[in-house]
């Protein structure tokens, strides 16, 4: 079934389509014409929307055709067909946030980064699939390239609308692994921009998650970002992304270093000879590698050590009063999971999450102690390509991470670092991302090197 | 018509009642009821409420009379009537935020520190009058002491109930100057924590805003406070309001500074007689106070220099977004003061907002100076007692700031910085607050020194 081939795959890209928007040879509402017949011919497996606003997407489109045909675009990427994620608000369709308690919630307000989407124009064509309020209770989406395997998540439908060629660029979030890990899984190119770097809007609540954009090209990517940051900013008191207007072009690093995380030993040995190969064409190239015998990347190493646990501490008391408030209103309005991970969080102190943050501290040093040592840090940017997931079976004990392990997301995620996600594998006829991780506010950086990589490193067939 | 002597009110209180409810003289119950008498009394003048749940607060109390009759409370404030300023989210009652693009918005959640004033066992009242959207456009509350005059904002139902004795505790939130200038006007106790003290739950849309607690002693203040941060903790990613359980006993400061900030040329001449003799008060009971010819006072006085400016400009971008949505959903959704401050956000630039960061961080920088310089800074907590108010005149200009300025206020919110106001004068038969300002996390040192202040220096009468 599984059928991923880097070398020929092609995702949809809006940039390189607006040229014939400005001379009449194609038109916004034709685009969008074409990502609905993807949809139709794709969604009846893929299933990563939960609900799409059809007529406003087409009235969007046409005011964006006639702007282009005036030669006065409101953006790069007016006219542009994104899917949201719906933990986002939008004011045209409800936010169900894939769980029993939000059911029919419609707020009729646009999340920050929403709003400014529609700003520059772009046509907010629907709601994907989220796993439950951004955790491990996924939903009904499938891996674009194979449906017996998931998406990932917690971003699952906006992984797979961008990986199933539906729409050229969709947002997720992120707070452990959710942005690009899915995308990995999924064959995106994929921003997990520095903490705070896209407003947020009505989703702060966790001290770690960040926006992100899910995208078939670079080019995509950071024009969608960048629109968003420059009408909405980042979170409240953070300075927001920063970088050109226009899409960084390819940079090579002179330095890389590997980042190893705590998911090294659960790496298959396909997905680490695919990691190694690459490695090797970076060098071909002139890249010099560090490994985890240098020093500074070994202290760095050592501090990621309960990483992921600390992580899950941190985002599990943050969420406990929502959670606990949900149940009350609710006694089923959380899955079985989102109640373990409650039940978790309920035995933490404030004191635990205060030696958690202090935890964090000390690795996000250690992450700057790396400035100058290495232009950036790679790593697989999953453990594997996508698992195989059928659903729960009833009476067996549940299954921890249905849409995959975060471990390889968790340092970024963690720092507040910026990292960039793009296919550079395959592994068994699956996509298998490479991530570009460098220091905060860096994400121009980031994205500069990671383009490199993928118009400079051969794809590894794994 | 103004009435306030400090040295005769009683405000209402609620820890010392709690030996009656345990030796069965007293119950929550019936401290409620007397809470409802005083409400029929004095709220047709007040209207400091915008809605209450009478019928789900005796059931409280009843449940909490109980508890209390077991030796089984479930805090310290098990049984305590609460108001709750109407921008934070509450399950069993709308939240409209005094704003018409609002009305009618009932989201059935409660917010973070809601929810845990529940899980202590407090009694949510009701949803008190706050500006619109927390901004400069008052509501019909009238101050409890002179009802042609202000009770200030936005915090201004929480404040009110609290002056007029209907309730031992509100929760307001403070963004510029929300809770301690109205508390200051109204005769109450308050507590601004550390920035991110208190978890805002889902109110985390500007960087300088904290919830806050409005109280009539600074027992019950600090026992609300800590029953909060227990249980909901702090902001994401902030420590959250740390101190011993029990309320901080008095601490006499060895150096105080005054703040003299923006405001002091505006203070008019009876308030600044009373802050002085004030200041007189506390170097006859051996405290060193520093004035601005300290050097590091100075300093920080320098850098305070366009704070105001700088802490409306954050402010303006950061709500800019949310405000512009609500227009584009309805032209008449926010009044027109609050469409001036839209305007003026919209000229500003991500640019812009980055470089006003950079001032805050150097402010910042200035005041952490001080650590070890003075044990706390003192300052006027409004430049007045509450100004006259009779409403907007039709065909006139809007007066700017009806419910009085900010300007003595902003220094501890853009800082992030712990204030805690005492009624310890009053100018013209109105309250006239002093506030205590420490280093940030520090916020139980504020209290002691408030408290050895309330408890040591006579009140003045100005």
């Amino acid at each position: 079934m599984a059928s991923y081939d880097p070398r020929d795959f092609r995702a949809l890209t809006f940039h390189d389509a607006t040229a014939g928007f400005r001379d009449g040879g194609d038109t916004p509402r034709a685009f969008l014409e074409r990502c609905l017949e993807t949809i139709a011919a794709r969604e009846p497996t893929v299933r990563a929307w939960v609900v799409t606003n059809v007529e406003g997407a087409r009235a969007a489109a046409d005011a964006s055709t006639a702007r282009w045909k005036a030669g006065q675009p409101l953006s790069p990427i007016d006219g542009m067909p994104v899917g949201i994620k719906d933990l986002l608000e939008t004011r045209d369709m409800p936010t169900q946030m894939g769980c029993v308690a939000y059911r029919g919630n419609f707020p009729k307000r646009d999340n920050a980064a929403v709003w400014a989407l529609r700003e520059a124009g772009a046509v907010v064509l629907g709601k994907t699939v989220t796993t439950e309020l951004g955790g491990a209770h996924p939903g009904p989406t499938t891996n674009p390239f194979d449906q017996t395997r998931t998406p990932g998540g917690s971003s699952s439908g906006s992984a797979a609308v961008v990986g199933a060629r539906m729409v050229p660029a969709a947002l997720g979030t992120q707070v452990g692994g959710s942005v690009i890990r899915p995308a990995a899984y999924c064959g995106n190119i994929a921003l997990k921009p520095s903490q705070g770097g896209l407003n947020r809007g009505e989703r702060q609540a966790t001290s770690m998650s960040t926006t992100g954009v899910h995208a078939g090209s670079i080019e995509d990517m950071w024009l969608v970002a960048k629109a968003i940051a420059t009408r909405a900013g980042g979170d409240p008191g953070r300075p927001g992304l920063v970088g050109p207007d226009a899409p960084p072009l390819a940079q090579r690093p002179m330095v890389v270093g590997v980042m190893e995380t705590e998911g090294w030993p659960r790496l298959d040995d396909a997905s680490k000879t695919a990691f190694e190969q690459v490695v090797e064409r970076l060098r071909a190239q002139g890249v010099t590698v560090l490994r985890r015998d240098q020093p500074a990347l070994a202290a760095f190493e050592d501090a990621l050590v309960g990483a992921q646990a600390m992580a899950n501490g941190i985002t599990g008391w943050e969420n406990h009063w929502l959670f606990r408030n949900l149940v009350a209103l609710n006694a089923d309005g959380i899955s079985a999971r989102s109640k373990a991970v409650l039940a978790a969080a309920e035995k933490r102190t404030p004191e635990d999450y205060r030696l958690f943050l202090v935890q964090r501290e000390a690795l996000r040093a250690r992450h700057a102690a790396l400035t100058g040592v290495v232009d950036a840090l790679i790593a697989p940017a999953c453990p594997g390509p996508a698992p195989v997931w059928a659903g729960d079976v009833p009476g067996q004990p549940l299954v921890a991470r249905p849409t995959g392990e975060a471990v390889f997301n968790v340092p970024s995620s963690a720092i507040g670092a910026p990292a960039v996600t793009v296919p550079l594998a395959s592994v068994g006829g699956m996509p298998f991302g490479i991530q570009v991780m460098t220091q905060l506010q860096t994400d121009a950086q980031a994205t500069a090197i990671a383009r490199w990589m993928l118009e400079t490193i051969e794809p590894v067939i794994g």
